[in-house]
């Protein structure tokens, strides 16, 4: 017998009570019934995102949702600032230029995080630039962006900031409005506890004279069709994924019981814990700000992480992830986020421990698993 | 006690074996056991197509797959040749403009279906075109296209010939190699039996030299990019829908259990019974040549058939669809696509007879079931 486990940085293990409402009997889109579950949706999600702003509910991944941020943002031509510090700030890159962008990329390497001053020395450099593009929580490395910060800066400008929050709503408090950031992009299987197939999306009042200018050419992705379509009568322009749409209700219910600040504080919990284990077991973190949804470490000298992740989910049901881009078959990505209780991260120590002690790897029997119970508490 | 039926066309009524599918635990998309599960789903999709082509699974609504089927082919300013007669060909309209295509629109009614002749006249007016887009099942009108005689007129020219088969696939026989079609755009909420949250693109090996040479950008629905990840493993540039391409691969089992020629028999009978019905009832049909998935009549006079519609979802629990566009209100679409059983046809047949005697037409008591059951035989 052997029971599965997915502390993997999205998909992220959901609910069964998510799941079965994903189940339930097949409604049309076009209906009140599903436009008031539309809408309570997109209203539970406002709260994650910290935004009186619509969120709009797209039939994609969070990728297509970072497609829209890109699309209805900049014209050809446009000059956009990016920080790409891991595989997912490198996507804003390649979207930018995949669509016509003059883009202004930043020095950084994959683990570091776009601080305020570097954001201010590139606008200064750059003030004519569209918007700075950048991650909150980067989720090939585990790094966190402070948005508040890095907001503080693009507000008293014309340049937008637009930010990639997949791995980070749900997770860490997001304070869009109060922060001043103009776009977010989110994608609905990570910290939103439901599977892989909704992209989320939301503009701030003064992104929207821009989105509303903008000259590239969309249709699927275009912001103004889902604004027009929302404004008569909670629908969207096409058709709406009704089951996933019910299952993000029901998680967000989930989420409400718990108590949002509640939810926060115990990703900064297992976060922790999962520091702990890491420094007891004598492995650096990859992230200089590490985030709390997930927790990447550099693995033992010799030992492949590719080959690592594969014998502990083959072995004893326990799947992490390995390393993206440069840093494959050198790190453990160990997700923490979404549906993940205190006692299933000892679990996932454990079953760490474990793996290593097979690869050769010599340390305290129990070290991590000790660490992470003493800060968990 | 109110059962709910939805003979709408698309989402369609989904079996519960489908739904349970999809609330199987979550496993993780990068992983063998899910290629092997998206190349099942691919190669149970390829016979609904008729094709050795690769079938490339989108997460997105049947529009993502209709946009793939644009931005991979057209460069700005490539002519395309459209025939819309509905609302959905009307799509194919919106689509070119939107992408900076110089459209040629030829002149058909909502109802009308694209003929050979039309095709090749089309074809010697503007023999430079890009590509014919039309529609094999238009879902407005339940009109169908004879894709074959269309195919045999572009084939032999330079022309594409790019269809939307959103409400064909799985209803008709289509054989897009044997007919020589170049790219069908599908959706997963019609004859595919599970809900919105998928859609479906093949491409044919002369359309590839077309999509290589193609100057649009595009990024998330890049077909380049869909093709490398799929020779790579059998996986997808961005995350996989897990839940739904789960819930699709049991659909496809169980479509193959009945037969597929026994789907596409049972579809025919289905229409039959549903159009020997329409004309009991003295209703005539939108369609000159109607699709099978599908049966579009014309309301008696004074009829507002929104009204009609809501009327019989709200007292007797049955889903229907009216009119769009200017057929707003004037018609009664009632869809049997995907799991519909000849049962549950009657029953349909019997509910729209109560809502238009509620509504104050006169017929013969039971003239549409009799008719119905006839058919059926």
């Amino acid at each position: 017998m052997k029971k599965n486990y997915m502390f993997t940085p999205g998909p992220t293990m959901v609910p069964h009570e998510v799941l079965l409402a994903e189940a339930a009997p097949m409604i049309h889109h076009r209906t009140t019934a599903f436009s008031e579950m539309l809408a309570e949706t997109s209203r539970g999600l406002q709260k994650l995102f910290g935004t009186k702003e619509d969120v709009y509910i797209i039939m994609g991944s969070g990728t297509a949702a970072m497609e829209a941020a890109i699309v209805n943002v900049c014209s050809p031509g446009d000059k956009i600032i990016c920080a790409p510090a891991g595989k997912f700030g490198e996507r804003w890159v390649e979207l930018g230029e995949g669509f016509g962008c003059e883009v202004v990329s930043l020095e950084l390497e994959w683990g570091q995080s776009l601080t305020p001053g570097q954001a201010r020395k590139a606008l200064e450099e750059h003030p004519d630039a569209r918007a700075i593009y950048t991650t909150h929580s980067e989720t090939s490395t585990g790094a966190l962006t402070d948005l508040g910060a890095i907001a503080a800066v693009t507000r008293r400008t014309d340049t937008l900031l637009a930010v990639d929050a997949i791995s980070s709503i749900g997770v860490h408090p997001c304070k869009m409005d109060e922060w001043g950031v103009d776009v977010i992009a989110c994608g609905s299987q990570k910290g939103c506890m439901i599977p892989p197939g909704l992209g989320y999306i939301a503009v701030s009042p003064r992104a929207w004279d821009v989105v509303e200018a903008c000259s590239s050419p969309r249709y699927y992705l275009d912001l103004r069709l889902m604004r027009k379509r929302w404004a008569g009568g909670n629908q969207t322009p096409f058709t709406s994924a009704v089951t996933l749409v019910r299952a993000q209700k029901k998680a967000l219910d989930m989420m409400q019981e718990e108590g949002l600040e509640n939810v926060f504080a115990r990703h900064e919990r297992l976060a922790g814990a999962a520091r702990a284990a890491a420094a007891a077991l004598e492995l650096g973190l990859v992230a200089e700000n590490p985030a709390n949804g997930l927790t990447a470490i550099h693995a033992p000298e010799g030992i492949d992480t590719g080959k690592l992740v594969a014998h502990m989910r083959d072995n004893y049901g326990v799947q992490m992830a390995g390393g993206q881009g440069h840093l494959k078959g050198k790190i453990i990505r160990i997700g923490h986020m979404g549906y993940v209780s205190e006692e299933e991260l000892i679990l996932a120590i454990a079953v760490l421990e474990k793996g290593l002690r097979d690869f050769g790897y010599e340390f305290d029997p129990s070290a991590g698993v000790d660490a992470a119970m003493k800060a968990l508490g």
